[in-house]
This record gives structure tokens, C-alpha cells and sequence, in this order.
């Protein structure tokens, strides 16, 4: 494979369309939809048939990034200076384009291979092989996108005419076109012309084209984009505050990189492609990847159901019962539930647009919350209250940190914790307990080579997490920033 | 009204078709279906404008005895002796039976009013008048039953076809008939053939009779039955052990009454009554007697929805969403979530007949459990813990107690809590904490006059109720019984 190649995984996406499992913090790429591994995970695999784990860059966001480092702690030291984090999410083109600026930085010949993370792939050999013709027509100036052969009269999707009497390269099977014209997401009728007439190609939001020539056709087609991102450049050569960059980059208007330079450019190029794809990109998507039951219900986790077919049941730590269902969508989760026919699971996200309207907590995150360390799940929340089972993994710890308004109560439950409060230094076993007075320094730390779990009660007149002071931390976050929502 | 009229209020049913919401060890009775009042509590209210608190009889089982006291405790002193508890559900006869042995020995002209706990009845006053001419013809000797008009071809009733020709009273509007007969469920074509003929009645369940009355009655219709109670009877004069009484009432046949006496009596009368009346027997009855609102939806706590219409979306603690259902209903409770059509609902039972053979405490009661000094709901339990929040009414307190395996951390979240742990007797503020070794012996207590909440974390290699020796207890409660399951 060229030597030149690198794979960016857009890894920004929020949960909007797999709520209630998916989160505003906790999106999509980050869950097991299928098998053992999450969805990013599963991408990170795929893109490493192609390229070394240090030419692989994560474009993400802050709120993901601890969660995304977590789940691929495996290349842990190859990834540590590959994360590309945007201060705000501005859609495809400006986070491609701060990715590809990084690049021409690294290596003026750089290849960029791009694919979000919340991607389902079938065929690993085939994906790789259209990399490698992807590679080939990128490093020739092309812009290359990769087309899915439809397999129904989906509405959902934009569509990629090729056209076929210039055709570029071919490589084994699989050959290169210029694009004719890109369709924006088609109405019923024309998604079924497009099906028959075997010439259109679902856009599978997979690139690869020359970092410089990504740059080249943003100037062309989005020159107020460029403008903003050269004056990114200039403030990052000379060292300026992040919060400098985040100012020029939050106000950037959001486009997608499809609208703002693709449908546009005149070396867009497409590669039909011959691997399986789902975007998964709603709960009715599921049945395209998931395995079905005889009365065809993909179902998850502790569902007792009678009679009910072709529906989608999703339990999680509780208990679903379901009664002659049909068509129907239950996804069930420790703090809310969503119920819908199949046929509305793009509503989904209007759902998720009231809640976020409304100021409330379950389109945002999961009672479920995971860091460097380990995870916290809160049990109960009321007046005055909050207790909370913290997991910490084998040789992690917590920052040193204090709060101003909170006392804290911890009982061990599994494992062995090593407690820091004020001056003193001692180890708890299963069963033992301490509290924490409030504007206390203190320290919760797994000296041992089990998983740690304790029970946190904490109590005061405000809890929320931003009441931490910060003196030291293992995991490179900020310390002394009493408004980091990190613990 | 007749100062010989004792009201008997049955609530020993079991918790099967509003499950979820209702469980074997929480039915229906239990819950505030509508309104502020629970049903059982709304049936207090309604018999006492026939008689006095202390002629109320309850009638119902030893797992339910605690949590209707505590819901009856406005008249706990009239109650007193006036709970008669049945070993075990063995129907209504059985249980009819045993109450009238009771009234007998208390009163021999004693008339019965006998009410299931679980209905839903509007309009107080047409209720008393329907119950004293009811007490009228039961002082007459016959076995009286209301009939009521009904409103749709219900399959799901039992029906009454009144002797129109042979009327045996009057009294207001109000007329007594002898039964022609009475059909058992019937199907869709018999039932809308009865509502259009306007002489069938539904069965209400409730009934009027002397106790002498229908304790001949059952020596004449159900022998073997009677020669039980006999048996019984004889046991309780004897002061035998509650346990020899236990083993006879166990191996007596579940007979109803409807069906062991009423529908083979030649002294059977029905009164058509003039109030309304539902058994709320299932979640889709629920529409007959709660608010709908502009879409036809019955909605209560926490849903966002889109476009339903005609359904039941009821939520607990967590947020529901609902996009687009028609006819459906969604109950979500902390530990468990039903969904079915309306149409379907009467197949709850089923769902509770699996998880009853699946030993899944879902059937069985809730995370929170009523006590009669407050209340404890079960926030998680996995390997070794347990966490529980503990509420202990102004007043209360525990029994005194140890637990041989299992220790137990107790953190105040708001009141005062008084501890005793082995020979220390103190009180704890909000914030404040102890841990109770196992083998200690220890009460928890609430000396103040604001409700008391503690977080109790537990540790143990067993942690079931049943762990407990009890030493002094204020709610009558054995003590020194470790196979009790009652903290």
C-alpha cells in the first residue's frame, strides 16, 4: 500500500438518530451494535489491513475524545499525538480540512483515507482492495468517493452517478469513474428508478483523495472556510492559546464536505464498490446487520415476549415484555426508553430535539459515564444526594482533586482501593468504608490487579460535577480547572 | 342503615394483569390508579358511608397484611382486630367463608357488605342507597349481588339476567329482583346481543347476605368446603396453632363464590344499581375511568411523545418516548417495561405466568418495598453488595436485629436517624455515617418529626431478607424468627 497513505477516522458524530442507546456524549461509534467490539473499534481494525496504527488520526470533539482514547487504548502509544480534536462540531468539511492541514504538515504527499466511525463494513479484503485503487486515483489528483450498490429504494441516502464511458482505472474487479452527478436523498419513486436502472450508487461518505488537493478544491469551492482555516494555520504555528482557535473555529459555518466541495469539484471520482455497507444510521437500519429470530425480531438482552414480529427489542439491564408487536422499535435503557413503529425511527431524532429543548439530561449523556480510569454509573440522584457505583481499573486513579461544597462517603464492594484524604494514606478492603469531608484533598486509587468497585454517597448542597479543583492527574487532563466537568 | 351491617372488604387478589404497575406481593389494590387515593384506600372511604371503621373487616393474605395497614393506618386503632388472613388465596369462597365464621361469632344477625379492594366506583351516595336496600333483602335471607348496566358488549364479565316479573323490593329508584340466571363469560355475539336487550346485568362481585345466610348455603352447595371451615372453626377455639389452621384452609379447593354458591342458590337476587362502576381489570380498562387527552391519549409521568393516539403511556421515574403508536399500551416501572396493544392486554397474565416459572422476581414485588415503619427501594444489587435507600417515617424505627452475614454501611441523606449498634445508642445528621459490623445487634430509628432517608449499603456473601434475627419489634411483628423475610 503507498507509503503515503493515512486513514482519518471522523469519529464527531453525536447520537442522535440511536437514541436512546446513543448519547450526545456517548454517540453511536462507541457501542456494540454488533459483536464484541464498538463500532470505532471495529473501524480501527478495518483501516489497519491498510495502513500502521501511527498513520491512523481521529478527528473527534472534547467531550468524545476520553471515551474514544479509552476504547482504543490498544495502540494506545501510537495513537497519542493522532487525535485531532475540533473545539466544536461544524460538520464534515471543516473537521476534514483541520485533519488535512495536520497532514500536508506531517507529509506534503500525504493520502488521506477518511471514514466516520459508526460505519458497518462486511469484507475487509474488499475494502482494502478499493483502498488501494482509491490510493492509486488520489495520488493521479482525483477526489474519490466510494459507491454502494443499492439493495433497496432507500430515501435516506444521497446517490452517485457515475459515468461510465470515462472510466479512469481499474484495478482486480473494481474500477473508477469520474462522478456525472451527485443526488441529494431522492423521493420514493425516483429511489426505486435509480435501483432498476442499476447506475446509481449509494455516496458512502468514504474518501480518499491528496491532503494538498482537498485543500486546493476548499479554497475553490468554500474560499470563506479556507480563509478561516489558513488564519487556524497561523495561529497554531505561533503558538496561540487553543481558546484563540477555537474562536476562529466555532465560527465557521457547518457544512458537509459533500454539499461544500464534491457535488462541486470536477475531480470527483467514484469507485462502485463490492463490500457489504450500513451506515446503521437508525434503530430500522439495525435488521440490515443484526441477526433475526424466527418470527424475525432482532432482539437484545432480557425481553419476554409473546407473538410479537419483524420488531426490534432492545433490553438492557431491565426487564421488556412485549405482547404482539409488529414493526415495532423498544430500546430500553437505565434512564429512558423509546418506543416506535420501525417506519418513525428517523423521528428519533425530533425526540431527541425536545429534550435537548427541554434541558434534559438523557439526550445528552448515559447514567453510565466512562473515563481514562474506569466508569461511574449514577445509582440515585435527589435532594441533597447522589450515590454512585465508581469502577476503577487495575493501576488507575483519580485525580487529586477537592470539593468545595460535597462530602463524600465510599464503601468498597470489590477489590482493594488505596484512599488519599488530606494527609493520610491508607488501603481499603471489601467491606471497610471512609468519608471524605468536604475541601478535603483526596484520592481514590486501584493498587491491585482486580477491578476496584465502590459505592460513592455524596451529599451537600450542590453536586454536580463541575465542583472539583484539580492538584494532579494521570491522564494528561487539565488540572486546577474548577469548570472541567471531569472527576 | 342496619347497625348488624359489617363492610368486608376482599384484598388478597393477586397483582396479575396490571403488572408492571402491580405485583404479586403489590396488586392492584395497592395503587393510586387514579387520583391521591389508592383503590383500597377509596374503598375505605366508600363503605364508610354504610358503616362504622370498626365494623370494616379486611380480608387478605399474610405478604399483603403490612402494606395495607400502612395504607389504612388513618383508622388503625378501629382496624385493630379486624384483619382476617387467609394462609393462602384460595378464591373468594374460601375467603368469604372465613369471615363469616368471624362475623357469626362476633354478631349472629351480622349482614355482610362484601367489596373487592380493586374497583373503581363513582358516586358515593347511589352506592349507599344501593347497599341499604341490599341489607333489606339480605335481612330477608336472600344472597344479594349488584348488578350493573353495561355500557359495551364486554366479553369479559360475567352476566345477570334478572326475574323482572318477580320484584322483592323497592326502595328510592332501587329494585331488588330474584336471578333468572347467571352467564358466564360470554362470546362477542352473546354479549352485544345482551347489551341491546337491556335485561342482563354485569356481575359486579359485589354482594349482600347475612352470614348465616351464606354459611348454610355453602354447606348446601359446597359440603366439602363447609366441613373445612368447620374444621377450622374448631381449630381456633382450641387456640391450635395458626399453623394447624394453615394446613387445613391450604388443602381446601379454590372455589369462587359467583361460581360455588351464587350460580346454584335459589335465594340468588340481583340489584341493578345506578352508579358507575369499573373493575379496572386490565390496562385497557383503565380509559374507561382515567382523563384522556386531546389525542386520546391516557398519559402519566414522564412522556415526551410524537403523534400517538388512543394509547396508555404511563411512566414512573424514567423518561418514555413514544413516536407515532395507536392502541398501544406502555408501562414503565424501575425495574420493569411493558408493551402490548391494547387489544392484547389481557395477555399481561401470561407474561406473569412466565416470569412466575422463570423465577424472576419481576412478578413477584418492586424495587421499592412498604413496610410499616416506612419504606426501602433497592437502587442495585450484584456480586456481595447491595444498596438500598432506607425512608423511616416520623416515629418509626426497625426492629432491633443482627444479620449473620452481612455487614451494613448507613449514610444520612436528610432527617436525624438514632443508631443503635450493639451497646451504643447516638444520632446521626445528614452527612453523617456508621458502618454495623455483622453479629452486632442494631436499630435504626427516626426520633424526629421529618420523614428520615439513609443510603444502606450492604456487603456479604448472602444478602437475603431472610438474614435477619429480630429481638423487639414495634409493629406486632414475631420476633426471633429467622425464616421471617421482614427488616
Amino acid at each position: 500500500m503507498n507509503p503515503h497513505l493515512y486513514a482519518v477516522i471522523l469519529a464527531g458524530g453525536s447520537g442522535t438518530r440511536f437514541w436512546p442507546l446513543s448519547r450526545h456524549l456517548y454517540p453511536k461509534q462507541l457501542l456494540r451494535i454488533l459483536g464484541e467490539k464498538t463500532l470505532i473499534q471495529q473501524t480501527m481494525y478495518r483501516v489497519l489491513h491498510c495502513v500502521p496504527p501511527s498513520q491512523v488520526l481521529i478527528s473527534t470533539n472534547p467531550a468524545q475524545a476520553d471515551s474514544i482514547r479509552f476504547q482504543l487504548r490498544e495502540w494506545k502509544d501510537e495513537l497519542s499525538h493522532n487525535f485531532v480534536i475540533e473545539p466544536e462540531g461544524r460538520n464534515t468539511a471543516p473537521a476534514i480540512a483541520l485533519t488535512a492541514i495536520e497532514l500536508v504538515r506531517r507529509d506534503p504527499q500525504a493520502v488521506m483515507l477518511i471514514l466516520p466511525a459508526d460505519h458497518v463494513i462486511k469484507g475487509d479484503r474488499n475494502f482494502q482492495a478499493a483502498v488501494a485503487l482509491g490510493a492509486d486515483l488520489a495520488t493521479e489528483g482525483y477526489l474519490i468517493t466510494f459507491g454502494v450498490k443499492p439493495v433497496r429504494p432507500e430515501t435516506g441516502y444521497g446517490y452517485i452517478q457515475p459515468n461510465l464511458r470515462a472510466r479512469l482505472a481499474s484495478r482486480g474487479g473494481l474500477k473508477g469513474y469520474p462522478v456525472a452527478r451527485f443526488v441529494e436523498k431522492p423521493d420514493a419513486k425516483t429511489a426505486a428508478r435509480y435501483l432498476r436502472s442499476g447506475n446509481y450508487y449509494w455516496n458512502s461518505g468514504i474518501f480518499v483523495w491528496r491532503a494538498s488537493a482537498i485543500l486546493e478544491e476548499l479554497m475553490r469551492h468554500q474560499p470563506a472556510l479556507a480563509r478561516g482555516m489558513k488564519k487556524i494555520g497561523a495561529l497554531q504555528k505561533s503558538e496561540a492559546g487553543g481558546s484563540a482557535v477555537a474562536q476562529v473555529y466555532r465560527r465557521l459555518t457547518p457544512v458537509s464536505i459533500d454539499h461544500g466541495v464534491m457535488e462541486q469539484s470536477s475531480r470527483a471520482a467514484v469507485i462502485p464498490v463490492d463490500f457489504a455497507w450500513s451506515d446503521v444510521g437508525s434503530w430500522s437500519s439495525l435488521e440490515e446487520v443484526a441477526p433475526r429470530n424466527d418470527s424475525g425480531n432482532v432482539v437484545s438482552g432480557r425481553v419476554v415476549d409473546l407473538d410479537s414480529r419483524d420488531s426490534i427489542l432492545y433490553a438492557d439491564r431491565r426487564l421488556v415484555a412485549t405482547i404482539g408487536l409488529s414493526g415495532m422499535v423498544v430500546v430500553d435503557t437505565p434512564d429512558a426508553t423509546l418506543i416506535c413503529p420501525k417506519a418513525r425511527s428517523q423521528d428519533v431524532k425530533k425526540v431527541v430535539e425536545i429534550l435537548k429543548q427541554q434541558g434534559a439530561p438523557e439526550h445528552l449523556e448515559h447514567l453510565t459515564v466512562f473515563r481514562p480510569w474506569g466508569s461511574y454509573t449514577v445509582l440515585e440522584e435527589g435532594p441533597g444526594y447522589k450515590v454512585k457505583r465508581v469502577t476503577v481499573n487495575p493501576g488507575g486513579r483519580l485525580s487529586l482533586q477537592l470539593h468545595h461544597q460535597r462530602s463524600e462517603h465510599w464503601v468498597i464492594i470489590a477489590g482493594t482501593a488505596r484512599v488519599t484524604c488530606g494527609e493520610r494514606v491508607f488501603d481499603l478492603g471489601v467491606g471497610q468504608n471512609t468519608g471524605i469531608p468536604k475541601e478535603t484533598p483526596h484520592r481514590l486509587e486501584n493498587p491491585g490487579s482486580e477491578t476496584l468497585h465502590i459505592i460513592e454517597v455524596q451529599n451537600g448542597p450542590y453536586l454536580g460535577e463541575d465542583d472539583i479543583v484539580r492538584f494532579q492527574d494521570d491522564y494528561g487532563r487539565g488540572v486546577n480547572t474548577p469548570r472541567s466537568p471531569k472527576v
